[in-house]
């Protein structure tokens, strides 16, 4: 920060300098889970963000076009539309269900004038879905294949279901974006565990229809991240970039074992320098999962997650 | 089964053939945790079994030649030895004692009669060791360079150490038997994550020297494991198959979430056969962390790892 050498407006110019130093930071309404989508949009606002990330359950409880319009009055831009996906079903009727579903969200994207529907794919058929009862899924018998636990043709049917999306996505100028997922979930929630898996299943379509979200906490450990950073920068696929660190021990739901960046042992300086490097030049969304910081004033959490942009990402932007 | 033609021992003959279809299971200590190694020696030799494979707390418990002399005696031979590693820190000290605790690991399996060290690496400089109170870890400066969450950084001092025991481990007629973990486990117990960097770890050296094992448990969910499991099969590296399987939800000590093969989401029938296709043909090793079944008979934990055996993993054996 310099000195300024003329007298006038100093306060002024240091707000403007913090909102430019927030202008790609985004809040995924995950990390306010308790807030309604004006009220985070609010939030966002007066803490100097430009932009905000929407979970679908926020968005129609007000319906896609006032949404739209809510964070419009509030300055924001929307960075993402979380989530479709869910597509693992083998069951016909399960997967003409989920296909509509993610229309509906292709749909409420456009609406909200985002082109990036975050797509979580769904888990193994032989899994119970999140927030489900556990189920004891019975093995299939001595040495016939089992296809409730068949992770390959699980992933096939993500691809073939992706592609049948695609052209619906591409004539409402929206993109699936493929998230890979912790290993951790790949049984219950998601079966595309690795960008480079991620870039493979979005080879076949055009970057502006299928492109992929780095997560920090999903991917943070893969030995083969830099170079799958850089080759979905040259594919024109990074479609968004979410932070937040991996903090141990793990919640008794570990999904929400997320924590604010720099709680915990991801190495974001240098993640954040390899997604830069990839020339991605848009937000960077803070999407946490976390019982405690779902439990503190919003204000602190919006606090907080700007000092820790400033502090470790925005210097390796 | 078929039905002898003559009228004797039908009963010898199937306890025989029993005794063949087990010939390549082998019981882990861990799974029986609280059996000394006597104890568990003399549990696998009742359940049919041929194959134990010992960790070292046990094994010290007895002394390594006592040890030794214990398994021969219950007609077993001694599949692996679990474990080495750790190796990861960045403190001259503390990896000097790594480093000699390793070389002793390697004369313990020498003593023992296995080619087979396990090898569990070691995680990040910031995390505390397992078992260790968790510590808050500075966070580095802005902007600055983090060696304690540098994971590039941590995978090559494992390099490196791996490289400083090779000729020790050679000299001995010990192989160094590197073993992803599941990313999981990345921060706190093994930055080695996937199977395919298990295998450029091991690359510079023989096969002899340094090998991988193949954990159903920490591997399954890997897009690359077909081709990572041929690759390792191809290069002579794969020193041990152990097999678990992925139950949820997570125990709070996710470490212990192991499960019987069948009681969870891994395709063991797909994977055991990619590693008979990588022409494997040594011991399956099962290994389960988990506090339920620890709460069992012993018997019971062996009887049912026999009927898993026989039906989820030999058919594709």
């Amino acid at each position: 920060m310099t000195t300024g050498t003329v007298a006038v407006a100093p306060v002024a110019r240091a707000a403007e300098g913090r909102r430019a130093d927030l202008a790609r930071l985004s809040l995924n309404t995950a990390t306010t889970k308790h807030l309604t989508l004006p009220e985070a949009a609010a939030a966002a606002a007066a803490a100097g963000l430009s932009a905000i990330g929407v979970w679908r359950d926020r968005v129609q409880e007000v319906g896609a076009e006032q949404a739209a319009r809510v964070v419009a009055d509030h300055g924001l831009r929307v960075s993402s539309l979380c989530r479709g996906g869910f597509l693992t079903t083998p069951d016909p009727d399960g997967a003409a269900a989920a296909l509509e579903d993610n229309r509906l969200a292709i749909r409420e994207a456009a609406t909200l004038g985002t082109r990036e529907l975050i797509m979580v794919v769904g888990g193994l058929p032989a899994c119970p879905a999140p927030g489900a009862a556990a189920r004891p899924y019975p093995s299939a018998d001595a040495g016939a294949p089992d296809p409730a636990r068949d992770l390959v043709a699980t992933r096939q049917r993500v691809a073939d279901r992706v592609a049948e999306l695609a052209p619906y996505a591409a004539e409402h100028g929206v993109r699936l974006v493929l998230e890979p997922l912790h290993p951790m979930f790949a049984a219950d929630r998601a079966v595309v565990s690795t960008l480079g898996q991620a870039l493979d299943l979005a080879a076949p379509f055009a970057p502006e229809v299928v492109g992929v979200v780095v997560d920090t906490y999903h991917v943070w450990w893969d030995p083969d991240l830099q170079r799958q950073v850089a080759r979905a920068g040259a594919e024109g696929r990074i479609a968004s970039y979410q932070v937040c660190d991996w903090v141990l021990p793990l919640a008794a739901e570990p999904l929400n074992s997320r924590g604010h960046v720099g709680d915990g042992y991801v190495d974001v300086a240098t993640i954040t320098g390899w997604v830069r490097d990839a020339g991605y030049a848009g937000d960077v969304e803070v999407e946490i999962f976390n019982e405690a910081i779902w439990a503190q004033a919003p204000e602190r959490t919006l606090a907080t997650m700007a000092e820790r942009h400033l502090r470790h990402v925005l210097p390796h932007l």
